[in-house]
């Protein structure tokens, strides 16, 4: 076989059989296919795609380019999320605690992340002690026992796909659909997901900007999971404006916080029954999403899920009290609103702009070196829809340095204030199920 | 400017600018841009084409990317002749002394070979003593006292073209007929001439199997070449079979020396009087191709043309004699005749295998280390069209082994006898000038 013939085999618009797929990942992962051959291959899918099966097998390919993380030693179906990204995505914090109070285990192995705030590591971190600093045989005895723990990376997960990603990142080979979806789906299948909810976003927030190319991307995933024996549904969820109230770390612990109290912001609260009703069906704790939605209702209001959030957080180090005394986080030195100039009505909060912001306060890495500032970062005071009044705050901002002039800009940026009453975007606009 | 910008441009169809594509080549000319971005790029082109605009500005930047020779101290317009290759293609060694005989300067730039047979070099040193190893104050001096002379390959030409043809031999990305133009079209102009003929071959023989994919790359290359200012035109012709009777370094040698005594094979001496006509008026030696025929026709018929032969050969060192005395030439030590099984109409001879064949025996090169036996080769004795019966000669093979098998079998394969009569194909399909 020689890669050559399988370029020019998918150049011509022809279906790859698994033995080939499996000869470019293994070859390539060895370094035996050069770079240059793998991006004119990348290339070559961008313009002619791959059926559902070759998805199928490219993924499970890069799954076995390197270790799988076992979890059959804990009890029950492991059911995984994964957000396709966005701004001030609180979802991952709440859902942990929240569907573990059902008895749904989550054994979540994160990141720390690159972008506006950090990732859900970083932020589990503003929790004074907190670290995910263990090891498997604790990780999962942990979630055993509590339902839930948080493990850092480690290992040598997918490295396939490490490697296609860094080609195709410089290669103009990002944007193809069967390569987003394989990288995605075969990194949570290596990390022992046994079935799969995912959260597709769309809007200018998103990597996919429309509904249709949210949609596409959301079958394509779906279709390679249930190929390969993981149950899997996405939600397409609005991010043409941020999620919830809170970008930043100790504000986005606060606001999940919130939120397993009952009192978070109503878009992020009804995007975790969503989200979190899936999982709790597709873990096989509920038959319909109506009576999981109900269960979940529950635990929030009976106290249950704050608990197993409280156990959770003291399980790996952390300082459980801060469930009840959330001032125990870290502090911004400088709290200022920023108010809106003019009357009317919230018509666009634009996400990247506000993350932006957020990054600049010092709330994520703008390269792996930087550092993270855990108690800085923005709360949103109004919404699209929302009516305003000039010198109302449009956002507090919470900053450990006096210069906030860029941000501030950055924030007046993202803001569109109308005369006319606007109608809020839909938060949920589909759910895709094969 | 960064190149993955400029291969997403690409990939999304848009049109790059002189800048862009001069940044693109002299960056990976030394090495800049690495190969894994060149070959996005190539992938890229090969879906989404480049515009006449973009193939002038890619060829030119490729030309200026070495050496480029100066023929200005040669008087006259210089104009080469470009075939895309077939079998038995002996075109070039007649058109060379029967155009230089019209006081068309000839100042050729050649190689060896890779395939079927040697180069024009190869076949000329089946001359004893003929050499390519002048200086070019010695190539031009010559050109100047005789109107033709050869050297060999020399300098940095289109080292671009040398890396992206690499590149794309192991990428899948050959076929694409903006890189295959610019690729042709930038040597040509890198070796100095100032007008181009270019011969395109269609057929199960050339690299182009349809008259439609040869008219695609003869508009190309000829849309190129007038956008530089070269004066470009393109005969379309047939290569469903081998050209003329020769295949093989001598027996080649031996055919040009009869063809410019007028009793060459009719099908090679037509197109040598089709493309040299062209050359002649691009020279403006002559003003129509009627008139420029005639010319032609007058210097074979009064000996000028082989006499012109003859002076080259000797004043690069070569026995001109040769071309009185051909049984000079290197002889092969057995001869014989591969009879027809079968009485009826030869209706397909497969170019390919009549080329492998003759390689088989020896003629060309299937590694750039192979020996070339000038001695060996076949003479087809047969043509598409002819009756032929059971006994008479197809081929007669010229070999140095008496172990043939393998030739045999691949003569047999490549001929197809029909009971009925069978129309020879046309010579040439069509002449592209825009």
């Amino acid at each position: 076989m020689r890669m050559v013939d399988l370029i020019e085999k998918k150049r011509d618009g022809k279906e790859l059989s698994k033995e080939e797929i499996d000869f470019i990942i293994k070859n390539y992962t060895n370094g035996d296919i050069p770079d240059y051959q793998m991006s004119a291959f990348a290339m070559a899918v961008f313009f002619q795609d791959m059926t559902t099966v070759e998805r199928a097998n490219f993924t499970m390919a890069m799954v076995e380019s390197g270790d799988q993380i076992d979890l059959s030693a804990i009890e029950g179906i492991k059911v995984d999320k994964h957000s396709t990204g966005g701004v001030g995505d609180t979802t991952t914090l709440v859902l942990a605690p929240l569907v573990a109070a059902l008895d749904v285990p989550v054994a979540k192995m994160s990141g720390r992340g690159l972008g506006h705030t950090g990732g859900t590591i970083d932020k589990l971190e503003a929790v004074e002690g907190f670290h995910v600093e263990i090891t498997n045989e604790e990780f999962i005895s942990l979630v055993n026992k509590n339902k839930v723990a948080v493990i850092g990376q480690s290992g040598n997960l997918t490295p396939a796909d490490k490697k296609l990603y860094g080609l195709r990142d410089v290669t103009a080979t990002v944007n193809s659909i069967p390569l987003i979806a394989s990288s995605i789906m075969s990194k949570k299948i290596a990390a022992g997901a046994d079935a799969i909810v995912l959260d597709v976003k769309t809007g200018a927030g998103a990597f996919m900007k429309t509904v249709e190319e949210a949609e596409e991307l959301a079958k394509a995933m779906v279709g390679i999971g249930n190929a390969v024996g993981r149950n899997t549904m996405a939600v397409i969820s609005d991010m043409s404006q941020p999620l919830g109230f809170a970008i930043g770390n100790a504000l986005e612990i606060k606001e999940a916080i919130d939120t397993l109290k009952g009192q978070g912001p109503k878009d992020l609260e009804e995007l975790c029954y969503v989200l979190g009703s899936h999982m709790v069906v597709l873990a096989g704790k509920a038959s319909t999403h109506e009576e999981a939605r109900q269960m979940l209702q529950e635990v929030i209001q009976n106290g249950k899920a704050l608990e197993v959030f409280k156990t959770f957080l003291s399980a790996q180090g952390g300082d459980g009290s801060v469930v009840d005394s959330p001032e125990k986080l870290p502090q911004a030195k400088f709290v200022k609103d920023i108010p809106a100039k003019e009357d009317g009505y919230v018509s666009e909060i634009v996400a990247n702009e506000i993350g932006t912001a957020a990054m600049i306060l010092g709330a994520g890495r703008a390269t792996k070196e930087s550092e993270i500032d855990l108690a800085v970062g923005l709360m949103l005071r109004k919404k699209v829809g929302e009516q305003v009044s000039a010198g109302e705050a449009l956002v507090t901002m919470y900053s450990n340095n006096e210069d906030t002039q860029a941000v501030v800009e950055k924030i007046y940026a993202a803001y569109s204030i109308r005369k006319e009453p606007v109608t809020a975007p839909p938060l949920v606009y589909k759910e895709i199920k094969e």
